[in-house]
Order: C-alpha cells, then sequence, then structure tokens
C-alpha cells in the first residue's frame, strides 16, 4: 500500500497529556505482523464525552459507549481499540464480546467496566475473536507509555495509508492546555456522524455536559462536513477525554474551543487526504443560499457527486457536472442566479458561462493537486464549506477486492 | 466502445404505430459521422403527456416541454430530439435555441410551435448551435418514415453503447392496440424523475389527464426505481405520444395500463444494463418493511452505495456492506429483524450470520452476471423493487475524460 500523495509530510509530535497513557500490541485480531490493539488509560477524575455514527445498524461497541456517555461514572477509565473487525452486524455474540474486553480490562486497569470504552473497526459480520484481544490484556498494561499516542495511531488503521494526529496547545490565564488527537478512516466516510474513529486528549478540566455540548456543535462543522463515498460506517465513533490534569477548567473559555476545534478539523481533513484512492484533496465552497441547511445540501451534493469526482480525477474543468449536482441537491437554487468558479477563476456568472471564458486557465487550474470549488447561489446569506477528494481507479482496485 | 456486456442480444422488431413517422440526420451539433437530431411526426388528435427531471438546473428544453404538457392544445404535434448539447444552464441564449427550433419545426410541418416538444442531451453548459438543426428541418420533414423507430433511437444515443427500444401489443374488444419505445441513458442516471430521454408511442385513443395520470403512477415503479450512479440529470424527459389510429378508447382499461407498464419497464432496465462501465445487472427486492417508502429508501441506499456497487463488481459476496447501507438509509430498521440474502442464498438472519454460512456458495453466487440482493427488514409489509449496475474501473475510464 503506497501512501496517498495527500498525506502530510510527516506525522505531527504530539506532546504528552498530563494523566493519559497509551500502549499497542499485535494481538492477531485479523491482521498479521503488525499491532492491532490499543489501550489509552484515563486518569481518576477524566471527563469523556463522544459522538457517534447515526447508522441504525450501529455495531455493538457504539451502542456500548453511547450507553456509557451519561458522564454519570466517575473514576479512572480507559479507551481500548481493535482493527481489523468491526464487531458491527453480530448478534448477541457481539454484545458479549464488548462486555468480556470491558471486564477484562476494568480487571487488569482496577477501575469500574462503565468507564471501559471500546470501538472496533475492520469487516462487519464476523464474530470478533474477543479472547485474543483479553489474552493481551496484561501486556497492553505494562506496556503504558505517555508517549505511546503514535503507536496507538498506527494500531487502529485499515485501509489507511497513513497513521493521523493533530496536536494543540493553548494559553488558559497563565497556564497552557494541551490538546492532542488521534484518527483513522479513509473509505466509508460520510457525514452525519462522528466520522470513523477519532480519539482527543486534552489536560483541561471540564465536566461532561459542556464538553458534550462542544463536541457535538464542533462535530457539526468539522466531522460531519467531510465525505469520501456518501457511505456511513456502523462505527463511526469520536471521543474527547479532559483529564483536567493541568488544573484548568475550560468551561466556556472560547480559546479552548478554538483550539479542539483546530484538531477536529486537522484530524477530519486528515481522514479526506486518505481517501480511499484519492489523488486529489477537494474543498467546495458554498455561499448564497437561502440557510446554512441549504448550503451544506449543496456543498454535499456536489462532494458526493461521482461524476463531480470522476472530472476532478481526470482534471476536466467540467463545471456542467456542478451544475447538475446543485440542481439535484433539493436547497432552493434559481438557475439564473447561479455563479460557479474553481480557485479564484469564475467559470459561471448567473446563470451562464462567464463571457470570457477560458477553457485553457480552467484546465490549467484542474491540474493541481488541491482544488477548490466555488458555488454562489444568489439567493441569501446561507454558507458552508465541506471537504471530498476525487473518485479513482484506486478506490474501484481497493474496495472490489477488500475483504477477500 | 464495446458494447455492454448486459446489452440485450439485438435491437427489437418495433412495429409501425399508426399517426407516427419518424426521420434522423447527421447535423453536426457535435458528433461526426453519426446521426444526431431526430424529428418524430404525430398526426393530428395525438395525446402526449410527460414526466421530467425535478432538478432545479432543469434544461431549457425541458422547461418548454413542461410548459406545454397541460393538454390544452391539440392538433398535429412532433418530437424534436437532439445529441451532443443539452442545452443546459444556458441561459436565456438557450430558451432562444428552443424557441427557434420549434418555430422551424412548426413552418416546415405546418404545426402549431405549442405542439413542438424538444429534448437536448450532452455538454451541459455550451450555446446550443440551433442554426445547425434548423438548417435541416426541411431533410428531416423530407424523411419522415413509418418504419423509421430503431433510427431515431439511434440519433439519440450519447455514451450508450446500444440503442433502447421496446414494444407491445395488447387486444381491447377485438381490436389490437400498441405500444413501441425508445429510450437513451447510461451516467448520470439517478430516480425521483422521469430518467433521461423516453419516447414511446401508441396507437391508443386517450385524452390527456388520464394518460399523464397513468404515466406519472408508472414512472414511479419504473424509471424511477433504476440508478447507475446517483447523479440526476438536468434534462431527463418521457414523453408518451398517443395517436388515436387505432380508434380504441383505452381510458381506463388495465390491459393498456399493464402494456404501458411492460413498455416502461423494459426500457427503464435497458438503461440499467447499459449503465456506463456496468458488468452486473443488480435487482434489489426489499421486504419487510414499514412503509413502501421506507422499503424503497432502504432499495435505493443499497443500490447508490459505492460499496456495495464495488463488492459487486469484485464478485464479493460482502454483505457487511449491505447492512451498512440498511443502517445509512434513515429507513426504519432494527438490526436483530434484519435478514439477507443472495438470490436464495440467506447468508444472514434476524440479526446474524446464518449458522451454515458458506462463503463459497455466496461467492460462486456473485460470479453471475445477474445478481438478486434480498433484503427482510421484519417489520412490516412495506416492500420495494430497485435496479442497478455494479460500479467498475469501466465507469472511471469513461468519466474521468467523458468531456475532453
Amino acid at each position: 500500500m503506497t501512501v496517498s500523495p495527500l498525506a502530510p509530510k510527516s506525522f505531527p509530535v504530539l506532546p504528552v497529556i498530563g494523566g493519559v497513557r497509551f500502549s499497542a500490541v499485535a494481538a492477531g485480531v485479523r491482521y498479521k505482523n503488525r499491532t492491532d490493539v490499543m489501550l489509552a488509560e484515563l486518569a481518576e477524575g477524566t471527563t469523556v464525552a463522544g459522538v457517534f455514527t447515526r447508522s441504525s445498524t450501529r455495531s455493538a461497541p457504539v451502542l456500548d459507549c453511547q450507553a456509557k456517555n451519561d458522564g454519570s461514572s466517575t473514576g479512572g477509565a480507559a479507551i481500548i481499540v481493535n482493527s481489523g473487525n468491526s464487531n458491527a452486524f453480530t448478534g448477541r455474540a457481539g454484545r458479549e464480546a464488548v462486555e468480556r474486553i470491558c471486564d477484562a480490562a476494568a480487571e487488569n486497569l482496577g477501575i469500574s467496566a462503565a468507564r471501559v470504552f471500546t470501538s472496533s473497526t475492520g469487516v462487519i459480520g464476523e464474530p470478533l475473536p474477543w479472547e485474543r484481544i483479553t489474552a493481551r490484556l496484561a501486556d497492553l498494561r505494562d506496556g503504558l507509555r505517555a508517549d505511546g499516542m503514535e503507536d496507538a495511531a498506527r494500531a487502529i488503521m485499515t485501509t489507511d495509508t497513513f497513521p493521523k494526529g493533530s496536536s494543540t496547545e493553548i494559553t488558559v490565564g497563565q497556564t497552557a492546555v494541551r490538546i492532542s488527537g488521534i484518527a483513522k478512516g479513509s473509505g466509508m466516510i460520510a457525514p452525519d456522524m462522528g466520522t470513523m474513529l477519532v480519539y482527543i486528549f486534552t489536560d483541561a478540566a471540564i465536566a461532561h455536559g459542556p464538553l458534550q455540548e462542544l463536541v457535538s456543535d464542533i462535530t457539526e462543522q468539522t466531522f460531519n462536513c467531510i465525505t469520501v463515498d456518501s457511505d456511513t460506517s456502523t462505527s463511526d465513533t469520536l471521543l474527547v477525554a479532559a483529564t483536567g490534569a493541568s488544573g484548568v477548567d475550560v468551561t466556556g473559555d472560547p480559546g479552548f474551543a478554538a483550539g479542539l476545534e483546530q484538531v477536529m478539523r486537522d484530524l477530519a481533513l486528515q481522514v479526506v487526504r486518505d481517501g480511499e484512492g484519492a489523488t486529489k484533496f477537494v474543498t467546495v465552497e458554498v455561499e448564497g443560499a437561502t440557510t446554512d441547511a441549504d448550503a451544506r445540501k449543496v456543498g454535499l451534493a456536489i462532494a458526493n457527486s461521482p461524476l463531480v469526482k470522476t472530472a476532478i480525477a481526470g482534471e476536466d474543468a467540467n463545471w456542467g457536472r456542478i451544475v447538475m449536482a446543485v440542481g439535484k441537491s433539493g436547497a432552493t437554487a434559481n438557475r439564473d442566479r447561479l455563479s460557479i468558479r474553481f480557485g479564484d477563476i469564475w467559470v459561471a456568472r448567473e446563470g451562464w458561462r462567464v463571457p470570457d471564458y477560458s477553457e485553457e486557465a480552467a484546465s490549467a487550474y484542474m491540474k493541481k493537486q488541491e482544488i477548490v470549488i466555488g458555488v454562489d447561489l444568489g439567493l441569501g446569506k446561507g454558507k458552508a464549506r465541506v471537504w471530498t477528494c476525487d473518485l479513482t481507479h484506486g478506490y474501484i482496485a481497493i474496495n472490489a477486492d477488500y475483504r477477500s
């Protein structure tokens, strides 16, 4: 597997977050010769909040996390994640697998099972061999290290071609507060959920209620605004753990909200940059819509259109397909008010091709690796930004024989 | 361009329909060395009804057809269609082009311009060189032949790899009534409209109101239940012309409704069989939904999922991706009631893999050219059938350089 051409140059330096330790092992859940289980141990008093897929066929670990995401428990906590098997559509056996893993983690770490959050990612519909994971829990515990976050990021990869990490530091009063996160995701990526697996850690102090509200709000503008292939996973999970180790209460602090949004957006865009088969990174900027919701509909219709995505792959300035996607989006649109640009090159204004349209200039722009599609509906003040990638032979190659 | 492996063995024999004559010419609208404009002349007293794309960026010819589709005019009529340019997103110039073509057709045929219906299919956003079409109207008129329907079918092709025709004959009382139709379509095919260009002719007698009602109803179960790539065209048009030449009034006749549905379904499925890059023909049968509408949502979520479609291309019995598509569909679903089959092979029952699941049997089934995916939601009596094709390297190849 070659690394995506859109990948960041290197994995970022993730500073230690007080109150969190990580480890990873090769448990052989499905893959050979690589790590496939990660453990994050969270100090007593850590607040955990999360968002999850809205799929009606959610996996057993997602259902379990949702039940535990009410902030009612305290004490030490843990996050344990395996790749290779999603433990989705596995009926009662799936619930049992989650319980066994949570119980084993709780016992090894001396915490309550109600504070163990699990995720699983990989093939759907096959029983999870949970005993391969519980057999390694003592090793996972013994391997815990404050600087093990990159190893954790690698252990949760499936079709990902690079591990995804992001970090920022803000200052509240005189004290530094750190926020770092990791994510995995490459295919089966579509909005309306907390996309794929994302784990963010901060040493800030904040209660469950305000943290949950912040995470849900920011998800709408970050993970819920990306798409690779319009397909929504059964396993999407985003967890944010605030350990409070910095001693700084960030409740209501705009700097913390901005820092968290920065890390979440960075991780979301890294997922797009690792879109299966992607060769182009695309930002769709919509303005002039009747409402923000309408702008998002238009952005997603463009970003999910196979014909727009293949045109971008072919470096074809085929703006007619953008007109088509606006038309099918379901948003209020008036053909004779619609304007379209590639980057700063306006190709159509108010319903028709611009008089001095230059196919050469537009085609030259499409050769870039990072493309901006701008749409002005000319109707109101609604706007949205959506991120996606192109649709290439690589996507077909990866997905026509992923399971075999 | 090689012919789709899913194409019918040959173009059907289309019997002459009393009251209709056809012709086709090579006008050079965009393509070289092939016919690209068809004319159908309809005798005085012909009823014309239609359904059209619901896109908010509808083309000029679609808007013109919709304005004329009220049954208020009588007298002779005509349908004139060009390929190579869709006259969509062409502003005022687009409306003028439609008017010029309608006026020239009206003048040459001695009919009212209010009874001339036009369609255009091809590139979006380029001005239609209407003068190339009007310059050939006298030739089109002089070439009119009762047996010219296959030539008309060929003239409207774009990325189609075969012309599409269908015909049936019913008996009402003692008299035969004929129904024949042609269609084009291969990409930018998604439901919620009258897909692409379809023209159906019958010598039955029926008023505009009941004919329109019948056509709209049947469209819901035929053209609105197919998808190639989830993209909806700006130009979709389906017109049915009833000349009355048989002298048989079919108003309220169930045999006529059944015959019309047979021709419409046959043409709809031929469009799927010519789906861009298609190698497999897929029927999705959904039952046990809370409502028929929910069943259709599930069917379309499966049929539009890039991950399901690439799995089919790869002959991979990846039913986990079907679970995923059910989950994202928005329909009421209960994971623990869900059952899934390939053809007659049940792979999952009530929320989990069947105990005697055979990967070999399922994989052998996936090698077939015609695949049935069955889903039972286990909740109610709602059902739906949706037709689609697989997603292959061929689709990418066709669409990554279609316009260039």
